[in-house]
């Protein structure tokens, strides 16, 4: 169902031929409209490629009248022919579906390599000419680069339906290490709202993935409302729905991370605020060590404090618990329950650390580090 | 040469049955004057092993005795058991060489695990008994965890000599990766001296390698003067000399790093300070995507750039510089000279990042990230 779950929206992906495999590589998303209504969240990394900074510019106003999407290349560090690059991409969308050039753009693969423009513009022809209402599939199909599966979710309200696409492995892909995130909704929702639901989803749920500690230069997350329902969603039931399918996505992207064999969820709690139990939970889902142990089923806690100690989150190194897979092996910072009693056979890991400092928690997604991550990532060249 | 290459220091390495291997364990360092000033540095960790919160109590007045080390076991995260354990080691370590109390105490090995103290006690004694001025290798010897060779350094001055021994396998073992250093001087000087010499060494030495941004419980450098050359140096040529031991014992090592197949240096120049530029080093340093495609010998710029975006030094994405192996593959933030100019088959790499925007420097230094480091510390259990 992907983006065309929601009414109002068209989408299709074809093969341009800016992957050498032949593989579908350009996608559309159309807003029929009555509205135009967009929200967008870009990368933090201030190394931004030109369809960052072109989109960034775009959705300034709040309105988006399409988004054209391709992997194949990042156009990142292309310098000013690839900010050229980004434009007439979107201009030649927009030429190509007689709309105005709200249009945003979002690309993904290599880095520091220009795109085959001509491919490009003969394929965003093509993928306007194969829009559909149940384009979504291959919309989502793609934008693929290393992902194993292509990655869809939906929610509804009364009268009302967001969907979306994702693609991304985890962000522990290389060069690739691009997450792009389109979400559609048929309910009437303002640019302003539309932002704010956007922004507190992508908050506890995309900003939580960290599986990797890399920082993509592409990553973006836009989010499109036709108003085709005709239903104003009660606000607190919208921005629930948005968070459902950003944390559908999320999780989805963290099952399918490159090389990982485990999926790690970090949670932290009795922590004195949120900042300081997320900065605990990213320190140790960063911490290679860790996720070296958890990879080889090792309840290894020790190296949990030791991340733990190097953030200046507020807590007592003698009063910190850990307990994994439901099993307490470090109590008051020191040995708790036998460790053989953990198992970590299975692929699914909760590391649960409680802080004992206050009532803020925070959740974060990550995997473990693999021989076969090392191989994805050293053997690709970009 | 080690420790005792310096006059007025004897130590000695003993196999004290800590280790299951039956391989050295446990050495002494000890300080026969007549001076007994000292320095030390810590880790920074906030989660401290007992050995670490003991060695700092007893050299907060600059003088030190002895040095009790042992490699088996860390002593760290292991509760008032562990502090009464690090404790009794001091303590027998004075009674078995009739010194003041003034000993501090090093350990490294799995953390959460107790020390067999009844061995620990039974070793001092017989390293107590063995203690000789041409100990300093066998010591040296004796704190290897996972290190494959022990790391000694030397450097003289007029009529003064500095020499040191270190343990740590880059910093990329796993609970071993404690790293412990101990250095000596027969030079004069006083503990204030010792202090801003040893601290000004290690901030630009030990402080930058980061091998796998993971940081220990038990990290201690320690710089003992007996004073028994009766030489007082210049301050400058003193520093510099401490500055060189420190160095030559980091590279070594960086060069030891379990599983990694490169050294690499990251050199940050045009920076508009200091800080900024350690900063910027530590994030490429830590960047595993850049680690593993320097490993399969990829001169991936982009990945570069990436780690660079995620910090908040003061650059231009478009006037940045990258150099690797002395080819300038991006200049202005796109690509420069052709990335297959670039030989990456060696061992020693130097990526070198002009940030264009001021005159400070810093260099950082790591490791690759290899499938070997995954293996090691993924079939470790600690």
């Amino acid at each position: 169902m992907s983006v065309t779950a929601a009414r109002g929206f068209a989408a299709s992906g074809v093969s341009a031929g800016i992957k050498d495999s032949g593989a579908p590589d350009l996608a559309l998303v159309v807003n029929r409209g009555p509205s135009d209504a967009a929200a967008a969240v870009f990368t933090s990394n201030r190394v931004q490629a030109a369809p960052v900074r072109w989109s960034r510019r775009v959705t300034g106003d709040g309105a988006l009248a399409a988004v054209v999407l391709n992997s194949g290349g990042a156009n990142a560090c292309t310098g000013p022919a690839g900010e050229d690059d980004a434009r007439a991409m979107a201009e030649r969308t927009a030429r190509a579906l007689c709309v105005a050039e709200q249009v945003a753009v979002c690309s993904t693969g290599l880095i520091g390599v220009r795109l085959p423009m001509d491919r490009v513009t003969a394929g965003i022809d093509t993928a306007a000419a194969e829009l559909s209402e149940d384009g979504g599939e291959s919309a989502a199909i793609a934008i693929k680069t290393t992902d194993s599966v292509h990655k869809t979710a939906v929610a509804s309200g009364p009268g009302w339906t967001v969907g979306g696409m994702a693609k991304g492995a985890g962000m522990l892909a290389p060069g690739l290490a691009t997450m792009l995130v389109v979400l559609t909704t048929d309910a009437d929702v303002s640019a302003p709202a539309l932002d704010s639901a956007l922004r507190e989803a992508v908050r506890t749920t995309f900003d939580r993935v960290d599986s990797d500690g890399c920082m993509s230069t592409n990553d973006t997350v836009l989010l499109l409302a036709s108003g085709a329902s005709g239903v104003r969603p009660d606000p607190a039931g919208f921005a629930e729905a948005v968070h459902g399918v950003c944390l559908d996505l999320a999780l989805r992207l963290v099952a399918d991370a490159e090389g990982a064999s485990k999926e790690i969820e970090v949670r932290v709690v009795g922590a004195a605020s949120e900042p300081d139990a997320v900065t605990v939970g990213r320190s140790i889902a960063r911490n290679n060590l860790l996720k070296c142990a958890l990879h080889g089923e090792d309840p290894n806690w020790g190296r949990v404090l030791s991340a733990i100690g190097t953030t200046s989150a507020v807590f007592d190194p003698d009063r910190i618990d850990v307990s994994i897979n439901g099993v307490r092996v470090c109590r008051d910072g020191a040995a708790g329950e036998p460790r053989d009693k953990v198992d970590l056979s299975g692929r699914e890991v909760t590391v649960t650390v409680d802080l004992r400092s206050g009532d803020a928690s925070a959740t974060i997604w990550t995997n473990d580090l693999t021989a076969a991550y090392v191989h994805e990532n050293s053997a690709y060249s970009s």
